[in-house]
Formats: structure tokens, C-alpha cells, sequence
């Protein structure tokens, strides 16, 4: 049989699909109304289930089974969204108090960071905030948080994730400790180098210093190296302050050239990390629902059952709102042996009616959503 | 209206819609044989989206626009697949070539893992290759690999993830490296201890040392003790052996028990993980691509093209197939910024026809796929 014929007998099919969908959207938002009328819920899992079973018993390859089992929870995933959206626009939204301004008010703010002077998310604040910033350090990313969370501070910047190490697990794990938002972020490009005292020689390190993230970045120079002792420290520039106090010409460190600067040592090896391209992007953290109105990268981070298919039934609510997931991400939940929690970006604003549908629908059928930034 | 008649009336409306749903996968069976018969490709990308854009012409609400196209997303997506298993049963199948063995043969096999006597990666491979295992170590986890892939090993074993502290990424971006091939795993439960001198207190300490991941699993101990040095060592044990060799009495490691018992070091504080439930898995490597036939676990890694969608569409496959997807992660892709790689995990033997169909529609939709293992 000739293809253009197929498909002409295809268009003629789907032509009355479209009649019969637009048919069933009408009849659901019968439902939404009534559903709306008696405050019954949007999802009705055993209503969706029994229906799945019985679609199925129509045909008899296994095949054709799973495709229409999965043509029809598309189709109730679609009612479920428009009925999502009646509400949205027939009753209260389920949007907490956002306020939404021209841009994240900078100036003044009071800034808290993770580390010493020179260190990385040092720079990142001064490029954010301006070289006059009103800034302060803290020992542990925790504590950053803490800052922000008990008000102490108006910002924090913590670094999220790397381009060559990956996430910064601490950071993902402190956005769902605290109820803080991300309300920017911005990219640094990283330029590790090994710092010692002045005329020291890479033959004459023994010792490094850096954060683990810096030596895990330089890990194939280091490797070179196997008998030099790989020292972890807090951050990458509390090494280089420790090389310069100690005074021993045998140490080195992995920071920034700007902190061979700021700490008067020498650049020994520069270039030393694995990827040419090595960016970090950091995150600016603050406790007020203030969000920039051009904003366009929501953050949101879930738990679900863990039952077959869960995870896939969340993203749709992304995808069915045309929206664009642009990350997905994992980490552990503590205290619950292999269960992982997701955290997701996609793309919009927090004032669009497809995030508030998305999110609308990831609340009812997930079994924890929290909202992490828009920015 | 009434509840019971609004979804009466959608009850008919499904059953026509199912029977033009059957006449359309019928008519898509035709479209695969005289693709098959030219060798032309399944994934018409072009015919795809001017079918979406005609489909919306036929409505003026966005939302139903919204509605439509996803709905007929679904079902050229369910059309592709049910090609992909009529092509999966007509031609040459896409697996390369497996062996299914009853067991993994163990026996006088030549083992390799990484660090030294009384590490966790050592107390793993007793466990499974028991104790009279032809062991032997080596001081990266890349050299692990490599051992197994130029035939001086036959298996390789690495610890793949912690329940507290996530992925062990250099295990992960190896396994993209090597063409070696994951064919069990374990679970091995970690019971970190501070180790010291005999006769060392906590109130002697000044220097810690351990694994990267041992120091991060301890985090909110070593956080109680802020001013103690933190040095990380390539596995736990070496820093046992450290303590020990140096005979200083300030310093201690962080390792497990059986450490304590192979060096001759005292715990002296025990349960210092910051969760109780602490444990980690281990993969078995092989060269070879030997599975068992009771293997019900499957490992990919896949790339995509950098737009609206992709990943949703390649796990779509998986559900698509009545797999069970039980993982996913992702590792940036070297050289390219912020751009990443995803991890899988799904239920499913090398054998089935299912996970056979899962990875035909895989390959063919995804820039790059990678089989990882079975197990």
C-alpha cells in the first residue's frame, strides 16, 4: 500500500479523534463544575484505575493494552488539568503570597557567606552585590542558611553546582532544612590554581589544601602527584591561609588566583583543573517570597510514592503545561534507607497560569512538594 | 447535572474513541512494513510536528490547543513504539550479544578493588567473592576499572552510592568511560567509628582523617568539632594506617570497626554517622557482557538533544514497555557546560522482549546510549 494513502486514511482517523476529545473536554468541565460545587477533589485515583482496567479489556494484544491504558491516562491527565485550571479561575488559587518585583533590591543588604575572604563565594557576592557590599562570613553553609533563615542577614550566596563536580550536595540538602527561597543565581567561572609560599617549586609540595569540591576538580593533576597528602579544608582559601601562616615551603594550595592576591603567595601551577571549562553557579538565598518580575526558572523539589510510574506522572504535569524541564536532580532522604527526593527546574514565572496548573497538579499528587525560588 | 450521567456520557464517547485508536495503530502497522521494506526511519520528525500543527487548527481555545497536541503526542509516540516492536520481531534485533549465564562464576576468579586491607571496598568484595578471594588492590577507582578492562582482572568492585551521601560520582563518569559492565551488586552496611591511638580520648584530637565521603557522612559530628583538621584520604583506611604509622596521639580516623580490629587502633566514639541507617552499594564490574538469567535489573546511560521534552520522551519508552523505572541521576558531560548526562536504572532483564523494544525506541531517540550492565 502506497504511504500517502496510509496517511490520508490516518488524517481521516484522527479528524474524528478530535471530534470525540473535544466532546469529552466539554463533559469535564461538567465535572469540574460539579466537583467544584461539592469541594470534591480534582483526582479520583480508584475512579482513573477501574477506568484503565476496563479500557483495556476492549482489545486483546498485550500491546495494544499498554497503549491505550496509556492513551487514556493522557486523556485524564488532560481532563485533570483543565479541571486544575477551571478551579484556578473559579476559586482561590493555591498560590501562597508571592511579591513580585521590578528587581531583587540589593542595595543595603546586609550578605552572608560561607568561607574567608578570597574564597569563591566571596567573589561571587562581590560580583553580585557590587565591590561595597555589606558582606560577612560564616563557617559552614548551614550556618549561611541560618543567617538568612533567623534574619541576621538579608542574603546569603551558596554555591549549587559545578560544571565539571556536579551538584553541591550540602546546598540541595539546606533548601529543604530551611524555608528560604532562591531569588537569583549567577555564574562564576572557576580558574583553580596551586598557591605557595613565594619561590616554592612544585617539587617541593608534599601537602594541599583545598575544599573537597577544589581537590575532587583537580583530581588528574593530582593524580600525577599520589604521594602529596590531600588536605580537605572548609573552603578553598582557609588553605591558602593556612600555607601562608604555617610558612612551610613543602604546602600548596587549590584556590583562585585572586586569592594568591589577597594572601600573598605565588601561583606554583595554574590551569590544574580537569576541564577547561570549569564554571560554578552560585545561589542567592533570601527568606522574603520577593521573586523579580522577569524571573523565569522555577525551582521546586518533591517526594512520591514510591509505587511504579510516580515519578513519570509528576513530570507530566511539567510537559502537559508546555513548560520546559530544564533539570532534574536526586538526593537521599535522611532516615529513609534508597527513597530519593527530586529536585526539578523548569522553566516560568511564578505569575503564569501554566505554573500555577503545573504546581497545582504536582501538589495533589505527590506526597511532598516544597517551592524553592523563582529567579 | 448528575455525576453518574456526565460519566455515562463519557463512557460512550471513550468506547468510540478506542475503536479509532485500534483502526489507527492498524493503519501505523502499515506504515512500519513499507518502512521496513525501504529502510527508512521510524521518527519522522518533521512529519510529527506538522501533524501537531494541523491538529490545533481545529480549535481556538489555547488550553484545548495545549490539550490536542499533547494528546497526539501520546499517540504517535504509542504508533512509534508499536513500530519499534513490529520492526524488533522482523529484523535483525539491536542487542549485541550476551551471555546468559545460571550464575556469575566466582570462583578462582582474580579480584581488584580500590585501597588497601580493611577498607569498606575490601570488606565488600570478602562478602561477596568470600574469603579466600585472589584479591588485590589498587589506589584509584580509574585503575580499578582499567585493571578489568585490560584483562588483568575479572571483576572489579566500587561502591556506586551512599544512603546518606548520595552518588559516588567518580564510579558513575567511569562507567562511561570503560566498556566494562556492571553484573551485581550488594549492599554492604557502614558503621563509621572515630579511630585513635590506644588510649587516645576525643579531647586529644586535632586531626581527622578519612575518605571524602567518610568526612561528609560525619558531617554534623565533625561539626561538634570545629577546630579539628580535616584531611582527606584516597579510602577510610589509609587514614587508620596513618594514625597508626605516625603514633600521634592528636590524631584519629574515621573508618569502620573491622579498621579498628586490622590496624590496631581504638574506637573511641562510635556511631558518629549522621544517620543510623547508613549503608552502601557496591557493583560487581566485568569485562565481560555475562549476565545472570535471573538479572532483573538494567543499567543505561543516555545523552539528548538539548530541547522541550527529550528526557520526558525517553522515559517514556520505559513506561511505554510496562517497565518500572527505580532510578534516575544525572553527571555533567565533560567539556560541554551545564549540560548532563542521565543515569538509569529499570526493571527488566537483557532478555525480555520488553526491555529489548525499551531500548530500540532508546537508541533511536536519544543522541547517545550506553548499556551499562545487568544484575
Amino acid at each position: 500500500m502506497d504511504l500517502s494513502l496510509i496517511r490520508e486514511d490516518i488524517d481521516k482517523v484522527d479528524k474524528e479523534i478530535i471530534e470525540l476529545f473535544q466532546k469529552r473536554m466539554d463533559l469535564c468541565e461538567e465535572v469540574a463544575k460539579y466537583k467544584l460545587s461539592v469541594g470534591k477533589a480534582i483526582l479520583d485515583k480508584g475512579r482513573e484505575d477501574s477506568k484503565i482496567e476496563k479500557v483495556q479489556t476492549f482489545v486483546d494484544d498485550e500491546s495494544m493494552k499498554v497503549a491505550l491504558s496509556d492513551l487514556f491516562r493522557q486523556i485524564m491527565s488532560s481532563s485533570r488539568k483543565l479541571q486544575y485550571k477551571f478551579m484556578e479561575q473559579n476559586s482561590a488559587t493555591v498560590r501562597a503570597e508571592c511579591e513580585i518585583v521590578d528587581k531583587i533590591e540589593t542595595q543595603g543588604a546586609k550578605v552572608c557567606y560561607q568561607g574567608i575572604e578570597g574564597a569563591y563565594s566571596y567573589l561571587a557576592m562581590k560580583r553580585y552585590f557590587g565591590e561595597d557590599v555589606d558582606g560577612y562570613n560564616v563557617p559552614t553553609f548551614d550556618a549561611a542558611m541560618k543567617e538568612v533563615a533567623e534574619g541576621r542577614a538579608d542574603f546569603a550566596v551558596l554555591p549549587i553546582e559545578n560544571s565539571t563536580a556536579g551538584i553541591v550536595n550540602d546546598t540541595y540538602d539546606l533548601l529543604m532544612k530551611y524555608d528560604n527561597y532562591i531569588v537569583a543565581d549567577l555564574v562564576y567561572e572557576i580558574d583553580h590554581a596551586l598557591l605557595g609560599l613565594p619561590g616554592a617549586k612544585v617539587s617541593d609540595i608534599s601537602k594541599v589544601y583545598s575544599h573537597p569540591q577544589g581537590l575532587m576538580q583537580c583530581s588528574h593533576y593530582l593524580d600525577e602527584h599520589l604521594d602529596w597528602d590531600r588536605i580537605a579544608t572548609t573552603n578553598t582559601s582557609l588553605g591558602a591561609k593556612k600555607v601562608l601562616s604555617d610558612g612551610d615551603i613543602h604546602q600548596a594550595a587549590i584556590a583562585s588566583r585572586e586569592a594568591a592576591k589577597v594572601f600573598g603567595l605565588e601561583v606554583i601551577a595554574s590551569e590544574i583543573r580537569n576541564e577547561k571549562n570549569n564554571a560554578t553557579r552560585f545561589v542567592i538565598i533570601s527568606k522574603k517570597r520577593s521573586f523579580a518580575k522577569d524571573a523565569k526558572t522555577m525551582s521546586i523539589c518533591f517526594e512520591i510514592a514510591h509505587e511504579a510510574g510516580s515519578l513519570y506522572g509528576i513530570l507530566s504535569h511539567i510537559k502537559y503545561n508546555g513548560l520546559n524541564m530544564t533539570k532534574i536532580q536526586s538526593r537521599p532522604i535522611e532516615g529513609k534507607m534508597w527513597q530519593w527526593r527530586f529536585y526539578v527546574d523548569f522553566e516560568g514565572n511564578v505569575n503564569d497560569a501554566a505554573v500555577l496548573n503545573a504546581m497545582r497538579g504536582i501538589e495533589a499528587e505527590s506526597t511532598y512538594l516544597k517551592f524553592l525560588g523563582n529567579y
